[in-house]
């Protein structure tokens, strides 16, 4: 094995930078909520996606073009199916960064094999325009071929992060260097119509020390905003596709980044996108980068994320609607998007080092990430609605491919997101039990958090040092704890939610800090500005949001009415779904007797029926028992008289 | 002028109609609600629209393909532009029924010529493939020649039935007669993307009796379903298309008709293609027909259609949702297919007799069709919301136009949608100031409406017969009225809402029939699987259905919640939108202080703030006096009170 610190993002030496993150392979996750996740899940999902991508002809797109396969690839339909690959490649690198596992890694091997023969001469890699040099780089709106580099770019630098791979490396090198050549002030002056290639060239400069790549990362963010992605108008079909998908906002090339105050388009590219502006800003320290993420995190997070930390309200153009459009049923949500989302968060944590960053990505991760994925690791979401009336199931795989390998890489990287360190000490950014080492001037640190979280919001930190040395432990207060409690050495201490509490002292030996975030049945409401949510209530607990599955209930979630009165009990139930904590109440049910064969009627038609006691499980563990009916919103009857008890006379 | 019998839809000799429509010739609107529409609107449409065609380009479509202009016709855009000309000239033949206008009639005539010389010496016309024969009927999916043909049909057949037209009438014979050769069991098996060629060709059959048109508009009908309209997969583009509009479902081309059950796809595709379903049921008496109608007509009205009769869920698809997908402020709503269900409707009326079918008209056309169209006629909505947060206006044409000249003809038609007669007598299906005649069995009737309708439920019936005779009255009941009341020599009744009551009896010289149909402000509920209008309430009052609009009120309309005890006051302003009756109560406000900067919060945070008289106005009149926020539905915060009280124990 080599020496490896191994980062998603590598900020070790970026300048503008608050925090860096602990590598990867420098904390363990082996029991917990999260041991199953990036250990059995993550490679249970490698596997299975790898017999994917060959029974839908991914892989035979690359051999078709190398002449390795004579048998042409008919089930691989989209121009960007390339990046499949790349996102699984990536996913393998991640996943091997600590473990020993022959398996996994000759698929890998064997893919790479594939990819790299069917790398042309100059160094371009796109099996879509392979041997045709006249249909490169003509169609940037739509043909996904700087997206592909930048997935394959992220592959290839993992794998040569975890296991020191040069062959995958090369071929990534090679083709940014192509893509440096072409893409320049005196080059073509175009941008790719979906966001990729950015971070991926950031992340290639800090690879390399290039500076080229992060030059090239940087005019595709000043390149963006000029309507350079607009087709012909004689070129009718990809000018009906690119108005029907939404125009320039759908490609985010409406308006200059640094003017951008309002997060729109397609919720994926927007940001993806962000993450590289992110990044680059981060390398660069231009405040008006910064200020601008700054705008679209306040926009997003107020006013257009789902409660699951979701994103995108919008089908067919997978999009953000306008300020407080959040359907629940046709919520779009895709399982990438939230993925995007919680990249870019870590990227403005790392930028920042706010807490409330870490909030979005815990809150994302447990709800409308971890939904994307079947309990077994197997079968996905390309949508995450809020709610369902059934008829709506998980797959193996999809004809668009991007979410399960998005997954699977996201799983397979998650001990490199809980901690992170500065020059002041060591930062815990995600709860869950886990082990990091890290060295603080020169002084070898160990963390080891046991905890039950997400369902108990006990945590046990021990601190271990090598020898005596003054440092901070900062330590998370989520911002969905209204009352986080710490005790060091007899303290207590009561950081304020949503901050970092910084634990400052000379640490010998070990030492243990005891954090305790209450976690407590919540009933939330929604601004009042999302109609469709109004007099409705989502039952919440600690980090995690909770919905009803018609499987556990007698009756049809759509009929169930929560009320004060309800009495919440919790439960971990450890036969259900591999064990969850589950919220049962008492509810008032919607007798929909009155309303049969009619849509609208008189007030006096909605009546409620008798009281049934329900049982609420975790949001992201729906839809594992097959298709179900399912709502995380639920009317709740005494919003408008408790709304009247606090009427402002 | 001749002697004319101007019917949209002629099944005065449909062995299987159970209604005939007294022409709109035989009908005067000259004063009340509807005199303006009719008269002063639909004329200042019609010429507003005019130099619309002209400006957009599309009249020159016709110039440059036969040479008569030489300028190329940039601002028009899509290959089916050519049908916008075709609804306009329709307009201006029902229009011309009873007018002598001479500016309207040179227009239209010279429209004519333009029209006529762009046909092409075997008949077709369709400027798109105009001199490119080996383009025809190959791109059925997506070109529109069949739907444009069909609206050339309609408007010949309009100007042949109001002023004797003749030219344009033997252009579309022409036409007609090249479709019915090309398109048979024999010839080319497909469909048009499109349907509308179905109902025009039933009406040429009706206008000519030539049954080939019958059977060409029966093959469409029976072709229909087979997923002929599918783009082969090596056309990737088109495929796409295909996909992201909807796919088969879209095109109503998912299963044959005779065996749908549930309405589906883009809305005016799939009431368009039911008209003409409905329209052959007349002819043919087949029951399947009929069958599968009233199928999707009580999917539609139990569950797909919003309270003001518009019809789709979907933007970018225009499409129908699924059951109880009723989005507010993304209604998709088109004008175009509020026009389609009233025309639909209409024809389920002549075929059925059954009042439920005029219910549906009258409820669309008084909110979701009006509103589609300013007061003064020249500013148009495409999509109709039941709820904007401002910034959606009219605009006085579309790059997409087919809404404004749909609403032309519908107004200038709107007469003869008043009344029917069946072999018994009468029937009066709409309420407004008017007066028809007609004859049965060789006696002149002439019935004459004197009311305030919509505003007042009030309505004065004078029946003269030249000479004694027996025949029978249908006055419908509406359906929206509880306590329908109608007197006639002495004599009181209480017909059943939604039923037509009979009054039979020999008529001599003039009677007067008084009906009363109470109008009452109603707050009216939609059924709890409309997740987005639960603890919402609409407000009513008899056919009108209201909506509040920031600039009549000092709050927000967003922010403004229904009480019991809000103490409705209704008050006819004749200052106020060209004189409407508005509904004003005392409301409670919602506080948004506590969501500051929040998207989600405490169920603490919703608090009531003081209250506020607001006034409504109708639906149909919202946006005319610039942008505004309003909405439909308003939060009713004695919604789970009530419903508790009414709890089944």
């Amino acid at each position: 094995m080599f020496v490896m610190a191994v980062n998603v993002v590598d900020v070790s030496r970026s300048p503008y930078a608050s925090l860096r993150p602990v590598p990867l392979d420098s904390v363990e996750v082996v029991s917990g909520f999260w041991g199953r996740w990036v250990n059995e899940v993550a490679r249970v999902a490698i596997l299975h996606q790898y017999r994917m991508l060959e029974e839908s002809d991914r892989l035979n797109r690359f051999r078709w073009v190398s002449g390795r396969t004579s048998v042409r690839p008919v089930n691989s339909l989209f121009a960007f199916d390339d990046s499949d690959v790349y996102k699984w490649v990536e996913a393998c690198g991640f996943y091997l960064a600590k473990r020993e596992d022959e398996e996994v890694k000759g698929l890998v091997e064997e893919v790479i094999d594939d990819i790299v023969a069917a790398q042309e001469d100059d160094g371009y890699l796109f099996t879509e325009h392979h041997g045709a040099p006249e249909r490169r780089w003509k169609n940037l709106t739509f043909d996904h071929e700087l997206y592909c580099a930048g997935h394959l770019i992220q592959g290839a630098i993992a794998l040569h992060r975890s296991i020191g791979e040069e062959k995958l490396y090369g071929a990534a090198v090679k083709l940014a260097d192509l893509i440096a050549r072409t893409f320049n002030p005196d080059g073509i002056r175009g941008v790719c119509g979906h966001p990729e290639i950015e971070m991926a060239l950031v992340e290639l400069y800090r690879e390399t020390g290039e500076r080229r790549y992060l030059e090239t990362a940087e005019f595709f963010i000043n390149e963006r905003g000029v309507d350079s992605l607009r087709p012909p108008a004689e070129d009718k079909l990809n000018s009906t596709l690119y108005r029907i998908l939404g125009g320039a906002e759908y490609f985010i090339d409406h308006e200059p980044i640094r003017e951008m105050s309002e997060i729109v388009g397609h919720a994926v590219r927007a940001l993806y996108l962000n993450c590289g502006v992110t990044d680059l800003y981060m390398e660069t320290g231009e405040k008006a980068l910064l200020d601008a993420m700054e705008r679209l995190w306040h926009n997003f997070v107020e006013k257009k994320m789902y409660i699951t930390g979701a994103a995108g309200s919008r089908y067919v153009s997978e999009a953000f609607g306008e300020d407080y459009e959040l359907p629940n049923e046709r919520a779009y949500a895709e399982t990438c998007a939230s993925i995007a989302s919680f990249m870019w968060n870590w990227r403005m944590l790392l930028a920042t080092g706010e807490a409330r960053f870490a909030d979005v990505m815990e809150l994302t991760l447990l709800n409308s990430i971890l939904s994307g994925v079947s309990l077994d690791g197997t079968l996905y979401f390309y949508m995450n609605p809020l709610a369902s009336n059934g008829g709506y199931g998980r797959s193996p795989w999809f004809p668009c491919a991007c979410c399960p390998p998005n997954i699977a890489r996201l799983l397979a990287s998650l001990p490199g997101y809980f901690y992170s360190t500065s020059k002041n000490g060591i930062w815990i950014n995600l709860y869950g039990s886990s082990k990091a080492t890290a060295r603080l001037d020169g002084v070898d640190v160990a963390v080891v958090q046991e905890t039950d979280y997400p369902w108990r919001g006990e945590v046990k930190l021990t601190v271990e040092v090598e020898e005596p040395a003054a440092f901070s432990i900062y330590l998370r207060a989520p911002g969905w704890c209204d009352d986080p409690r710490v005790r060091l050495d007899g303290r207590a201490y009561s950081p304020r939610p949503s901050t970092y509490l910084e634990l400052h002292k000379r640490w010998s030996s070990r030492s243990v800090v005891k954090a305790s975030f209450p976690m407590r049945v919540k009933t939330i409401a929604s601004h009042p500005h999302v109609r469709n949510n109004i007099s409705q209530a989502a039952i919440t607990r600690g980090p995690m949001v909770y919905c009803l599955e018609d499987v556990d209930n007698k009756v049809d979630p759509r009929l169930v009415a929560v009320e004060r009165r309800g009495g919440f009990r919790e439960r971990f139930r450890k036969e259900l779904l591999g064990g969850v904590m589950t919220v049962s109440f008492s509810a008032a049910t919607i007798n929909p007797r009155e309303w049969e064969g009619r849509l609208y009627g008189s007030l006096e038609s909605m009546r409620l029926g008798r009281r049934v006691r329900v049982e609420a499980i975790p949001y992201h563990a729906w839809a594992n028992r097959g298709d179900s009916v399912m709502s995380v919103w639920l009317p709740f009857i005494d919003y408008w008289r408790e709304a009247s008890q606090r009427r402002r006379r």
